[in-house]
């Protein structure tokens, strides 16, 4: 397991405590990084539906998931055998038997049937479908949304679990920069995907990496309006402007950045815009510390930018850490205007101002730590526009260490 | 775009259909796979709410997204742009506007408040909440559930599609023979994984792969009693077994395949269940024909098998083809006992007799296209158990090339 069973029962009773005073009596856990959170449980299973069952008034959470995967649930969490309750696989994908029917099932067998049962109304797992059977198989329970109730819990991170977003960002150096000094005319952009896929899994000699929640994004070009392209074949061409953003993964515990590259001299316009966001968050991460909500972050933002009339939409960020596809974000607070969450040490943000224009965008990020008098990022990683120079000797020789690169691979 | 406007406007005629046979005037789709099935949408977006207005009257369908995804819609639809609809940055992850509050919002405007509605109320992305906000925002629709309606469109391949699948075919082969050839005693489980991943997505000189719906399932020893574990840090040992579950992935398009590798001599039980389990898949293969239900498959394997004592639990298999995270399944038909669906040319199956037993498993998989008078695999690779020989000076050698290859990465 990757943390002691003393600190897993610390978030149980965390968990608990934010249960009580929302006056609920038993949590269904569907989301997967709650599951992991609370119990240890990791294996890509959640394509199923499984959940967790924590209690009031019981010391350890229940385990309800596909029997295949039961033996999943004994090896990595640290549950008793008898907390493990795997349903018959007629329930998979079935248009008669639903899991969550076997769910209601357990909770009347145990006693659960009539309580104030709170369930994950907006995570990903928790489909309408799930939510229509428990309510018809428990007609006497009293249901309350506990969307984000853990995820709340998790905003605070421990040390270890800062140890593990560290090792994160020692990943997501090195593919950003295998990433980086690959990027030339002519090569094909899965080949740099496949380059930086490596870099996260393979990682150091020390230690190798989880696999991450989001898919690294290097959209290129025009493609570069829009943040969530993944890759294809082209090749990416002279003149190109290259977004990476990607992430380290250890153990779930990701730690993102993003990072732009010109080949060749990038416009002039690109090069204005990368000066003013590198300005904006130079400045949000010498002002943001502990004591201050989220909002005010965005709010030195726009003073710094305020000058330039840029205009950024979204969100400025989000906090990071334990995830599972399809998203590295937490879901709680974010850097916006009107959210008055006080920032306090070990809590962590991806912070990401990019801006995306019509036909070309730019981002430049940071996942950071709130420390005792400021705040920390935790990857070592120029934040400059990276401009690759023109075709020149050096990058025929790149483009030849790549063919031999292919030859290894094939 | 991966397919001509003609397909997708085929597709879009084929899901009317099934709409007015089920009586919904409003489809909306919230599964990726489905988004891009009608549309080509294709982008990591998924982690945040977006849909699909499919109106049984109007000949394009609308897409609803977050609004730093609309250049994502303008560059990989075939939509008009007057039919991309983006909401505000202020719907994400908030718990004041829900983005079906939005979605309700537009449906209301253009005059669609009234209509029998389909929900597709078991997909992993239409959760709890999307469904109650709807629900109050469309006071007067009437909703029905559309679970899979596109999905059993999307049963039949075209010949497009089959190609796609043959291609991402020729990248399971790739990343399955690599992965085996770099397993021995003392790698580290991550290095193989990231090697795998190298492959899935490099590709080939002629085309580069997509990322995988589901990461590469590596479990190794003891962990070979479950199927879902991806990978460690851990080292493989002498003596171990270690399942390989992949995929190759072209286009969304998945071809997954299964194969299992023993450390050193195999156990004899190990050796006995893997002889049964090929017996069996070999038996399918041969008996699978356009005409029978998918049950007989099941029939076939279990006859064969009956001398053994052996039971799978599970079923045997299920369709595959496009897909996005967290599953390369198309949840429709499955390959067990009851299942009538009627085989026909065109359909593609993963077949999966793997066996998980308390401490050991074996898997062998084949991923197979029904054809006129039979089926065909996709992948041509040998089934049977590999048996990697002790250390020697080959694997010395092998050592070596891993730790160049470390060198070269590094």
């Amino acid at each position: 397991m990757a943390f002691a069973t003393a600190e897993y029962k610390e978030r149980m009773r965390k968990t608990k405590e934010r249960m009580e005073s929302q006056g609920i009596e038993v949590l269904l856990i569907t989301d997967p990084a709650n599951m992991n959170y609370l119990t240890g449980y990791d294996g890509w299973s959640f394509y199923v539906h499984q959940l967790l069952v924590v209690m009031i008034d019981e010391d350890e959470p229940i385990w309800i998931g596909r029997a295949m995967d039961a033996n999943c649930a004994k090896l990595t969490t640290w549950l008793y055998r008898d907390n493990i309750i795997p349903y018959p696989d007629g329930y998979v994908q079935s248009d008669t038997h639903h899991p969550m029917d076997f769910v209601s099932d357990i909770l009347a067998q145990i006693g659960q049937s009539n309580r104030s049962i709170g369930v994950e109304m907006d995570t990903y797992y928790f489909t309408a479908k799930c939510y229509e059977q428990l309510r018809k198989g428990l007609p006497n329970a009293g249901f309350r949304d506990a969307t984000l109730l853990v995820n709340w819990v998790r905003l605070i991170k421990s040390d270890q679990e800062i140890d593990y977003m560290r090792k994160a960002a020692r990943l997501v150096e090195k593919a950003m920069q295998e990433g980086m000094d690959m990027i030339q005319a002519g090569v094909r952009e899965c080949d740099v995907a496949a380059k930086i896929l490596h870099a996260q899994v393979a990682g150091t000699e020390q230690f190798g990496g989880d696999y991450p929640s989001i898919m690294p994004l290097i959209p290129a070009g025009m493609k570069t309006s829009t943040p969530h392209l993944t890759w294809s074949d082209d090749l990416f061409r002279q003149g190109d402007a290259v977004i990476l953003e990607l992430t380290g993964c250890y153990r779930r515990y990701h730690s993102p950045l993003a990072r732009t590259v010109s080949i060749g001299q990038p416009s002039e316009q690109l090069k204005a815009l990368s000066e003013i966001v590198q300005e904006g968050i130079n400045a949000c991460l010498e002002g943001i510390g502990p004591g201050m909500p989220c909002e005010a972050i965005e709010e030195i933002w726009l003073k710094t930018i305020a000058k330039s009339g840029i205009v950024k939409e979204s969100r400025l960020g989000y906090p990071v850490g334990l995830s599972y596809p399809p998203d590295w974000g937490e879901h709680t607070a974010s850097l916006r205007k009107g959210d008055k969450t006080i920032l306090q040490p070990n809590m962590t943000f991806h912070l990401i101002p990019g801006i995306w224009k019509d036909d070309f965008g730019f981002e430049v990020s940071e996942t950071f730590r709130v420390t005792e008098k400021g705040c920390e990022t935790l990857a070592d990683f120029p934040r400059e526009l990276v401009i690759k120079a023109e075709m020149t000797e050096n990058s025929t020789a790149a483009m030849k260490e790549l063919k031999q690169n292919r030859a290894y691979f094939s």
